[in-house]
């Protein structure tokens, strides 16, 4: 459950008719506060939606939350592999061995991590249509990229702070989101993850689950630990079956209603395409990882999100070829056609998106082989080939005027790129030859021997012996020769002879050019046929309805509860003891050292994970799972397998949240790990 | 184009109107002499048909002709590449070095082959009819196997042929085959594997092409060449564009007339599923491969099926989502269920087999996983695990009355299990590790942690440890000690201790379970819908389509021409110039040095492959391309991208097979082989 999670296209909505008490990935601007209180007997206000917010943190990759007065940072381990391995050698692995800083001293910087939080967000729809107004879909689409840019540019100016622009309902709405934005976040805690993710990848998306999935964080600023503005204060005791119960996060990307078009194009291209990309990568990593302890030291980390990416991607398929959710949703999109015919003015203004939508993705399949493999990178696989890619296009996007950019290159986020270039993390040259010669050879494979940039990169090698040459060639591992080249700007690079430089530069065009046709050919005309459609169930059902998921921030309300699978009761919490009883001795089923070594002082009846009803998605890895009164009761880490579909609908009876109880959180780090600083810390 | 091309069920074709000249498997009792001599300008009779037929020769996965009168055998490299790894270790490789058999003393016997000619054939429809009327569907399958195993033992004790029941129609018609077959068949030459197979995997299934994918076999029995009733001849003029051919041959399976429900079924569930375990065993095998020479030599035979494998059915994949193949499926079912509703005796007697299909389909959707994961052996992948299965199975199978054991046991089977079991074949236990670790971890990711069998086998060892430890435990590399346990029937299986057997013999009972399902709640109210739909089929467009492929002998007709690709011309013939052309130095583009140290003395000019428009699939590699006079003028071993979907129907516009040219035969056999003596016997 995590970034590999996150998908594609967003997309507003179902039907009012189809929402339920449960369902709901809520912003903070449009959380319907009375019907929540309403469905579950609360009171919560507005000051409650407030501190809720100010309380939760978006990391790069996941969610968060301030837990203590001091800059503590609570979310999951999964979230914080990524700077564990970087920590790591082939020697040593804190993933491995888990993490304590016993003093602030020792807590470790992550080097390409952020924490953000949420202060202000003002909406900029008009401001877009104005720009775009009159123009043909291609050019209101680069307009429309411009102002974007322009007013993330202004409000950083005006505000100090980190500003971004959110698409809500697929082109419906548009605001500008303003974030107090951490960047030194440093180690503080992580067990080791044969507790964390007990049960590996066969239990991923499993319930029920006995996994410690935490790690905390502390937010830095200036050297000095942060002091928030607030945080949530975790309830040991945790909730009751029934208790109502709300979770504050960042869902990635839900697809509650792409047209059936879409949907078929992500069933029959998208996702077999991916699937059998990554099963062959997964393949070769495992069979790498065999090969000795370090290889598979160094392996893990990529490894384990690849297999999570896997499972989700194995299961949105499986939903895909449900009969019943390709008529539901054909059914929904008759309904809001028949909608629009009956409004003359609506029809003229709606045109027909979804016929504009079939075109569009017509010329996304004519070009989907190249663009995926050459613009974005399926054929260039690695940490490596990245930065020179980064290198190469960024320094050229740098020098055109801001509002001209591609947007992953505006002044906004030039600072993310240069942290990024900038980290020191660890660059293992055997991994990179596989993952960039596998991408190489599928490049071949699926573009064709004799396609022209397959031609001029592999007429005389193979993918293996070219992959081989360019990672012992390059001096790219090296953040002074990645920052030094960066510093230099396009001159640098024109004059650079590093061979992955070299070839970043010799495929560029190439690129440049598949994507100015996706751009004007997919992207604009379905940019504008999506936001016709949203202004048509504007119309036609108002704004009472949710935005798909798009990262930012959202609140859900549900209870804590288990489901019925096939006739079984599936009971909402598990215990400690049925961990140990379940453990085989071997990986992934092995209780860790530090566990064994203390089981007889444990407290086997310990609640250890639980399941509730509310409606999340990868993206919401880490959450607050929060009571009504503000207090943690949970932390989420996964849903059980049905929660996958939860990309396309909300299945109410057997999609289910999977969070860390926080009783075990507590029993871990006393009895486990005597990390009694930070229990302290957490307690005060 | 080789064994991983067969797949499931069989089916009828579609209707008599979709026939087109250039389409159709014919059976030879089938053929239809006076269309095909009407629409190619021909003069075949019934003695060019026999002829023919007793010169065409079925391989255990491939077809082959007779070339010479003292039994050499003409065939795909490919087709013998499973030879050439049985001879091969891991230092020599004759796929990697080709072989060629100065002598007949140096002819090496392919230990695990079989050379059949059909010689008779005759139908038993009414024998099978008469077994199964009146009973339940269950009982009638079982009526239905007992009998024609009762039909095979008549046939081969009063024939001392070998007989075989094919089953056409999908259940419409059975008939018996009887063949001379050949135990005894030899390897005489084969080129390099990198120019039978020039461009490897990136040029699989595409034309142009340059592939000399030939192989000469001999045929012995007692010692002696083979003195074949006739053979063909080469003309190594080779055909012109737009002249007859005409392709004998065992094409292994078409699925023209899978239900709607059916061609889903494939869709959603038996391809991804497929693909996503030999993706994953792919870039297993590629990164074993790639650490030594040795390891790369051991695995290449394996690893060139499996992409074979891999590319086939994306294939297919891609055309079940076609939407307007699935559209055509459905009309043409409903004009048969139209046809149907207006002849009341046909209605009563045809019931509604869809919706029999229908539900049969949802009783293997539940138990898909568990079946082919315990029963059809997913979960338990290489050689030494299946041995143990078979000698498990087949010593208790082999014990009961004949017409009571499963098919594959049945007395006529047993000579073949016999030569397997006893072959002296090379065994590598670190692929072996590999592929059965790597089966039992996806059975435990499948099936869960928690299902029986899993619990059974892995509670205290991970996937890798158990293969380990059966791998470098068990004795059933060697064929002796299988042998013995074969001789030593169900008591020597119940005494051994070999790890294997234990673990076969452990799961044997849940297998079995699963099996008896299947049969009862799947194939038979299957087979029972099918024979149906074929009855109504014959009711109402009578015999004049051909049957579904099925591994039988069957012939079709044709003219050498090329196909216009997105506009494009492309021509049937390439010359041998641009495979030097082409030739990138590495493999797969990598000529060999035999044909560089002599390239001044070839003929440029000299035609490399062609292509034709008639409809064959995988089965048919091997096959004669024959021209009216009964003279070989190619070899088939291929078919354009557009092929892969012939699963389902034929396209004419686009559906090409691929042939091996006889001039770049004589051009290799003479000036890179020196191989006088192979090509004088073929030109005597």
């Amino acid at each position: 459950m995590n970034r590999f999670a996150y998908a594609a296209v967003a997309a507003l909505t179902v039907c009012a008719s189809a929402s339920r008490a449960d369902e709901g990935m809520w912003t903070f601007h449009g959380f319907p506060l009375a019907k929540a209180n309403a469905a579950l007997k609360t009171n919560l206000d507005q000051a409650w939606l407030d501190r809720v917010r100010a309380a939760t943190v978006r990391l790069s990759n996941c969610t968060a939350s301030f837990v203590s007065g001091e800059g503590l940072i609570l979310t999951n381990h999964h979230c914080i592999a990524a700077c564990l391995a970087e920590q790591s050698s082939k020697e040593k692995s804190y993933l491995e061995d888990g993490f304590i800083a016993k003093t602030r001293d020792e807590e470790k910087k992550c080097q390409t991590q952020v924490a953000d939080v949420l202060v202000d967000m003002e909406e900029i729809t008009a401001k877009i249509s104005a720009a775009v107004a009159g123009k043909s879909e291609a050019l209101a689409n680069d307009a429309r990229k411009a102002t974007l840019t322009q007013l993330e540019g202004e409000c950083e100016a005006a505000t100090k702070q980190k500003c971004q622009s959110v698409t809500l309902y697929n082109g419906g709405q548009y605001w500008l989101y303003k974030y107090k934005r951490y960047t030194d976040v440093r180690l503080v805690f992580a067990p080791e993850d044969s507790i964390a993710a007990f049960g590996g990848d066969p239990d991923n998306f499993q319930f029920p689950r006995w996994c410690l999935d935490m790690g905390l964080l502390r937010a830095y600023e200036d050297g000095k630990p942060v002091s928030p503005k607030t945080f949530l204060k975790i309830n040991f005791a945790g909730p009751a079956a029934g208790d109502p119960v709300f979770v504050s996060g960042h869902p990635g990307t839900t697809e509650r209603l792409l047209t059936l078009a879409q949907l078929k194009q992500q069933r029959n291209i998208e996702l077999p395409q991916w699937l059998l990309r990554y099963s062959e990568i997964r393949g070769r990593l495992i069979q790498f990882s065999a090969t000795s302890p370090e290889n598979a030291r160094i392996t893990a980390d990529t490894l384990n999100s690849l297999e999570n990416g896997i499972k989700v991607r194995r299961k949105m398929l499986d939903a895909l070829h449900e009969d019943t959710l390709l008529a539901r949703k054909a059914a929904e999109q008759a309904a809001l056609e028949k909608s629009i015919a009956k409004n003359a003015d609506l029809k003229k203004k709606t045109g027909n998106p979804w016929k504009d939508i079939d075109a569009a993705l017509e010329t996304e399949r004519g070009i989907y082989l190249p663009h995926n493999y050459i613009e974005n990178g399926a054929g260039f696989q690695g940490r490596l080939v990245n930065y020179a890619r980064t290198l190469v296009r960024g320094t050229a996007e740098r020098e055109k005027p801001n509002a001209e950019r591609y947007r992953e290159f505006t002044d906004s986020a030039l600072k993310r790129v240069e942290q990024n270039l900038g980290a020191s993390v660890p660059v293992y040259p055997e991994l990179e030859e596989i993952r960039l010669g596998n991408g190489l050879e599928r490049m071949r494979e699926w573009l064709g021997p004799d396609h022209a940039v397959v031609r001029k990169l592999m007429s005389t090698e193979s993918p293996a012996a070219l992959a081989k040459r360019l990672v012992s060639g390059t001096k790219l591992a090296d953040p002074a020769v990645r920052l030094e080249l960066w510093k230099g700007g396009s001159a640098a690079i024109a004059a650079s002879t590093d061979p992955l430089i070299v070839l970043a530069r010799s495929i560029d065009a190439d690129a440049r050019a598949l994507r100015k046709t996706y751009e004007d050919k997919v992207e604009a005309p379905m940019r504008s046929a999506t936001e016709r459609i949203a202004r048509a169930r504007f119309a036609t059902l108002g704004t009472s309805v949710y935005p798909d998921a798009t990262f930012t921030l959202r609140l859900n309300y549900g209870t804590v509860q288990g489901w019925n699978e096939n006739g079984t009761p599936v009971e909402p919490f598990t215990k400690l003891s049925r961990a140990f009883e379940r453990a085989t001795g071997a990986d992934p089923f092995l209780i860790p050292a530090s566990w064994q070594r203390v089981k007889d002082k444990l407290d086997m009846n310990t609640p250890f994970n639980l399941s509730t009803n509310n409606d999340i998605v990868g993206g919401n890895s880490g959450s607050p799972l929060i009571n009504a009164k503000g207090e943690i009761v949970g932390l989420m880490f996964d849903g059980n397998i049905h929660s996958i579909s939860g990309a396309y609908w909300f299945d109410t009876e057997k999609n289910r949240s999977v969070a860390v109880h926080p009783a075990i959180m507590r029993e871990a780090l006393s009895k486990v790990y005597a990390a009694d600083a930070v229990l302290a810390e957490l307690t005060k």
